[in-house]
């Protein structure tokens, strides 16, 4: 068992549509998605790159965990999401190997989904997230 | 022209041996090559993951980018790298396009590459990296 892909980068932005429109003047590519996930608190803009992503994430709240990393460390890079095959194992496997899940179950993720984190103390400073698509996109 | 792929993330640590060795763990696969780049100061160790690469990066002196990064802000990603088909004209669109490139003129990288950096500045608070494949890598 292994993390297959870097499925996407997630980037914490003050506004989503002027930095969209900066990210598409970089990657040369228009953004393909936005879309909300109420339960994170977040707004979510995706660009394709070679068979990965780049996702900016905006806070709909003033508490919302992208508005306290903003405040914190400014705009930037906040995690690495890693696609699996079967995320209830993989964050099995991780825990047995001394690694924090952060998340009793998976939680549904923006871009059809299902999405567990690793606390970046337990892997140097980097917030790991591990995401499944959903086989069924109307779970 | 367009960025084709996310080549690397490069991730800043304290200790490659350690980091490593967690790595291996988190993502089911062996470091490939450890590399230094003198010019940076850095000492490098790569993972493959799907087609892309994570980098372990650890400062070779305490005056060197990644052990000044460290002191800010602690261990954890440090950059992303895009890879691209000509380096020098993909730096010309982006200066055209209001991007800060940050080196006049591509320097020597790891794992067979030639790099320019793009100020985080002017993409929301991510240095970015563009790369490409030296053609010989005798050069």
């Amino acid at each position: 068992m292994k993390l297959k892909k870097i499925e996407h980068i997630g980037i914490a932005v003050n506004d989503l549509e002027s930095a969209s429109a900066l990210y598409e003047k970089l990657l040369g590519t228009a953004c393909y998605k936005v879309e909300s996930v109420e339960g994170e608190g977040v707004r979510t803009a995706f660009f394709e790159v070679g068979g990965s992503k780049i996702e900016l994430l905006e806070a709909m709240a003033a508490d919302s965990p992208i508005a306290r990393f903003i405040e914190k460390r400014g705009e930037g890079i906040h995690h690495i999401a890693f696609e699996v095959d079967d995320l209830e194992a993989e964050a099995e496997r991780l825990r047995s190997e001394g690694f924090r899940v952060l998340n009793e179950s998976p939680r549904p993720g923006a871009d059809n989904k299902r999405v567990l984190f690793l606390h970046p103390k337990s892997s140097h400073g980097v917030l790991i997230e591990l995401c499944q698509e959903k086989a069924d996109s109307s779970q």
